[in-house]
């Protein structure tokens, strides 16, 4: 864990990156689950910068699919969709401070085949959906259920995936809205970005006291893009450190590990996601430089890679980033 | 009014198209305003099916642009824009009803110069925008106050606009979500779409009891796709006849007048607003001329015509509508 | 006739709006039809400015879809589509004039059923496509052939539609590319956009010598948005007036009525095609005007309605335009 | 290079992934340059199966941009841009078969300072642009000067990138259409995407007779999007290893390397992008793996990568690419 303590969440935080804590939220301490990210639901608890919190979170489905014989729009219920744990409330957080988060572990929670993913009628990148509104009879809705474990994800007889667990959907309340939990927007959200993972610290824009923070969705594995809407998706035990930066504003969520610092942008269409990932990037990398903002722009076209969230949300996901050992 | 007894609000709405009773909503009734579209608001009346309600509307900037030397950026203070009047409690309306609200005029109210329009430091269609997010350093901000009467908009000397007034944001509450009164969506919101206009009626799909109508925005003039971001904005008072259609499940809005019926769409990109409207027409003409849905996709191919609503808010807005001539 | 002696073409062309001399291309005259705006083939014929061409043009299916058993994707062979009368080559024209073409008729030409229909798979606009790639099924293949002349489409017993006829594809070569007829550009190209009439007069930016105007394309009517992706196709007899303005640079395509002045833009997404067309009319605006380009912003914000042209070609076509009335 | 001989180049390939002859072309022997890509220029030389030609590539400005104190918009002549060499004939080459093309190498060439960007004016991805039109004021114009060798790219006294070189442009004709060298699509051309490295063979599907394959636009290194629309330009020796697969139809490009196997798909928005790159892998996949199409659909969604070539050309270009080891 040494390169936490050069983090930007060590070094800026209220808590220095280190630890003061411990709570948890199981499923029964939760008991109500939230579909929006909101300022109108009660904290779940309350915690000091520093805390680390072990947090029970259900799947996608509430654990509704169970089967492979399930008919998913059968059992789903709109907009009761995403079940995010929380919120929680951050001691001193107001807006314009940042909340940082650092991920300890995503491990999956619950009996075998714990892992589900599924096609559901008119949502996915290569189908139409609601949006994309088109006459094409929708695809068969399918399920499939797979063993998973920290070891791997043992798709078929033929087939084992490594387990590269992340968090789907993590973020704050926004100030007055209540959004699905099914979207990421600068608030976080459903981003299905597979660099939330363990090892990373996620950056986030606190809009309301106490930042109130909700986290679900957690992904066994899941390829660029989320394409077919459902990646490999599991009940979880997440532990995650918060600390929290203050008068440090930010438009948008950024992240950072060992090796990369990382804007995260969501919009559509897709480009609009990348636009704003990497203005983020241009604009932090000059400051971090110390270089024009146009110089900053022609070295990051050179040297930036981008991560594709999702692409079949409400709104598309993208991640710009930078490698660290350019700034040295 | 004689069109309106043939309409689909007179043949199937609980009140047959109808006025049951009178009310008002003031300024000072209304007191607080909202600045989402959700279900956390407490009602500011309620009406019977019915009812004709005449509400006073605040302009998109709740009156704080009062001269051409104001900077709007610094005083508007995000997110709390687009002041809706409402929430109405229409009694009986449960989810899966079709709200049906025929607008009877749009009057402007207060002292000239009484309208407003502006430009705002990154939004609107032909700038970089936080979505469309860009380098490019913003146009400056500018604002015009011109007077209005129900005679003419007096832009300049040389220059005097019709007064063509409309709704810009009319909708019902999302289920559980609470959506800024910048965004349109399937409940309605901010569609900007000028058939929203006196001699229209508008039905959208009720998602909680009572649906909870809000309305505001008021426009005395706009062209297609309010292309800067603001049209000529007025502070209104606005008369509306609400009905309800028991059982009448719609997904998006949809518009009559005399002459024609149209239903809306709105999203990113653009295309996907006019595949939405477009997809709902193709279904509602199959229906309406009992005809195959390919035969009616030919068909509305040959002679339905869009209307743009807005290319600037959150998610874009198109209406798709087809003459009512051609299925005589 | 009147107004056109006191349109651009008249005031600011060669042969003032005036008719010098009359030629006619028909199909045997053609023989080898094009089906790439490019300057690699030979004109078919040599004008002066003020010539009037009567054009004969086959239909986009070069008349090979005839019963209504047909099935387009066995009959149709890519890319050998949309065949194109022309290229004309005008005397004297150069890179950076602007070729004015004032339409003075579309005629319907050949047997009946003249007029024809079609679903054709993966393309169109409520359905996956090449780009829009999708795994559904595609829709079925079907054909509607239609009897068409000047006083109607004669759909079916119960519906005949209003003969609305218009150029679905007209345009100049550009400087070096040779591009698909069925892509719209800034040389104009297949934008089906239903304005492209009778009566009005298209300005088209000239890339190379002889400015090479092909033709093709007619439709008798079709909505907006060319929605399914064939309009009422029909082979025609085309009459043009070709006049030609020296040292006259557009950008994009632009055009003239009576009662309005339009600007086209296409691309993709549909707003870039929107954004196109609205900054050419600011900017013309500002010009005819004489005003500031930001309160022509405000000012066609206010006044302008957009014509979406289609959306199902390689490019979407949009027109934006603002009535004459306004500028009096 | 033993991985190679597993390749489907040397699986399937006329010459069997096996060197047969060795040529040149020289920028004398070039000549004349070209900027379309078509079938309307004469072949520069003709090939066998299993030749390896070394090819000398002009950088994107043909040279033209010398000093830090050029302004390139100055010195660009549009479309005369982005000169590609060739086109190779390729002998038994036809409609309906592939060309794999094995990269050797690709090595700067000439005096220091031999790699180029710049900012141009309204062209690159954080700015407004000729589609994107905008009314902000573009940004300034600027040119960055590199010295670069194989070892590495000597950004500043503080910052040296990696070499990391790839070809930028690099198809075959079109069929009858002749697109500007700055366009990528279903035949390659400026796809900008750094997988076409030294090691990789990248399949293209042949139009018409000899394939008339083109290269050019060789950067010394890129990121992803090549985000201000110009990478790190410059001229190259760049040695390709040219094979023919008979009657092996594919609809886009292809990429293989050691690890992994791409699709490449290039469309506006930069969704389509990702839609046609993702359609085309899910199909590979399930004919490679002997599955289920929907079955692939979701195992692709569990483990692809996207990369993203280009944000700022005329068609956006993403690869989705598999790991070869989870079909072992």
């Amino acid at each position: 864990m040494s390169w936490l303590e050069t983090s930007i969440m060590a070094k800026r935080g209220v808590a220095g990156g280190k630890e003061t804590s411990r709570q948890k939220i199981t499923i029964e301490q939760q008991g109500k689950f939230h579909y929006v990210y909101g300022p109108y639901a009660d904290p779940v608890i309350e915690v000091e910068p520093g805390a680390v919190v072990e947090a029970e979170t259900h799947d996608a489905f509430e654990g509704k699919i169970k089967s492979e014989t399930d008919i998913p729009s059968e059992l789903l219920n709109v907009p009761f969709l995403n079940p995010q744990t929380g919120p929680i409330y951050v001691k001193g957080a107001k807006k314009g401070d940042c909340l940082a988060v650092y991920i300890h572990s995503v491990k999956p929670r619950g009996p075998q085949p714990v892992g589900t993913t599924c096609l559901i009628s008119e949502f996915g990148g290569l189908v139409g959906t609601k949006s994309t509104a088109l006459l094409n009879k929708p695809l068969p809705e399918k399920v499939k259920k797979v063993n998973v474990d920290e070891n791997g994800v043992y798709w078929s007889d033929r087939i084992t995936l490594p387990y590269e667990p992340f968090i789907g959907t993590i973020g704050v309340s926004p100030e007055i809205e209540a959004i699905t939990s099914l979207q990421p927007d600068y608030y976080g959200g459903n981003m299905d970005l597979p660099d939330v993972a363990p090892g990373a610290v996620i950056y986030l824009p606190v809009q309301r006291d106490g930042a109130l923070l909700y986290v679900g969705d957690c992904h066994a594995i899941q390829g660029d893009g989320e394409l077919c809407g459902v990646a490999l998706e599991i009940p979880s035990t997440t532990t995650l450190q918060i600390d929290l930066i203050k008068d440090h504003k930010i438009a948008w969520p950024q992240l950072e590990t060992e090796d990369m610092f990382m804007t995260i942008g969501s919009a559509r269409p897709l480009e609009d996601a990348a636009r704003i990932a990497y203005r983020e990037l241009v604009r932090w990398s000059a400051a971090e430089w110390d270089m024009d903002e146009l110089e900053a722009y022609m070295l990051i076209t050179q040297c930036a890679k981008v991560r594709l969230g999702n692409m079949v949300d409400p709104k598309y996901t993208v991640g710009a980033s930078v490698a660290k050992k350019y700034f040295r």
